[in-house]
């Protein structure tokens, strides 16, 4: 997906099986609003960095946030070059050979410079999105940020005008003379969503679990 | 964790809440052991690129592997400057307040230079490490790797030396006035391990499902 339609940059190009690259809207969107944790990659005095942070994806933007006192918002405030990748990994593929083993995985890789965002009620609106995207429906159920906790927050948005997506799905594809092996073979899918949740020990009493937290699932 | 003992580095060491640092062998291996996949950070023409990749942890290094053909892989065993990140998501702490409100996380930044491994024994060593590390118990039950797989496959190394890791646990900490509100609070644990095993259509006929694949579970 690039500001230009459809086509990768030369540099987002998928060049490793490219019958995996995705460019379209609709895919890079789907991951990236499922996905919680985003990786983070910068260059500080020459050497890469690569930090994970929550993000949230607001229309054609990405938005990251942390504490104005984080070394790398500050430094990526600067308006540096970053990529910020995705990941969603499915399963694992379990082939025949080793060297046909692989994972199922959904991956947005994004290319652009981060910019902060410093007036407030802009500000207000980018962390209104990353809650929810961490939690629907927890903003209106929550207190919400005061002056020095505003302050306190850095958060930065990037353009997704240079992002491309990576899917590998289905099952392994062995060699032809090794399906008659006797080894299994199949997908082994990692155990999605989430757990029962664990009250705080100081929770004021009679607060029931909200249905957006019991119920909880990440869209699909 | 450094080669001259538990002190971090300079530009490892942990800044943002420090308390949340770690740098002994147990923790770092321990989270390594844990996951699957990593992020790899470097530089190509002046562009950060962030990569994910399965990966294995061996005694004090960390292995990665891919194409021969990757340009990842290709420009990294030049000896270029990486940082290789692994994040496990353990759960959304879910605050009072949206300013308190986090997520549970173990991850391990580790900053170095990655080598190829060329030599064919150590090729292969590296390359039993990471199977069993993605698979346990997979190697002696699979078709291992023929000379054409190994020369397609690339196998990168990177010393521990220089890695820290950084750790949330626990439930969410609000501000003292805030415990009186009416909000629920607490932590959405993420669900982990495997679903049920997926077999391949083409599964020859009498291939059980092995108890590796059947009970797999990730060390923690």
């Amino acid at each position: 997906m690039t500001s230009r339609g459809k086509h990768p940059t030369e540099r987002t190009r998928v060049r490793r099986i490219p019958k995996r690259g995705a460019y379209d809207r609709t895919t890079i969107h789907a991951i990236l609003d499922e996905g919680l944790v985003c990786h983070v990659g910068f260059v500080h005095q020459g050497q890469p960095f690569v930090i994970p942070t929550l993000y949230a994806r607001d229309g054609g933007r990405l938005l990251l946030h942390g504490s104005a006192a984080s070394r790398m918002l500050n430094a990526l405030a600067d308006g540096v070059d970053a990529c910020v990748t995705v990941t969603l990994a499915d399963g694992i593929v379990v082939a025949r050979s080793v060297f046909h083993s692989s994972m199922n995985y959904r991956s947005v890789v994004m290319l652009g410079t981060l910019r902060a965002i410093e007036e407030p009620a802009a500000k207000m609106k980018a962390l209104h999105a990353l809650v929810e995207h961490l939690i629907p429906k927890r903003w209106n159920d929550s207190r919400g940020p005061n002056e020095t906790e505003m302050k306190a927050t850095s958060i930065l948005e990037m353009s997704l005008d240079e992002a491309s997506a990576k899917v590998r799905t289905g099952g392994p594809i062995d060699e032809e003379e090794d399906y008659a092996l006797p080894y299994w073979a199949g997908v082994l899918p990692f155990a999605t969503g989430v757990g029962k949740p664990v009250r705080d020990p100081k929770l004021k009493r009679g607060v029931k679990v909200p249905k957006y937290v019991s119920r909880y699932r990440r869209p699909r």
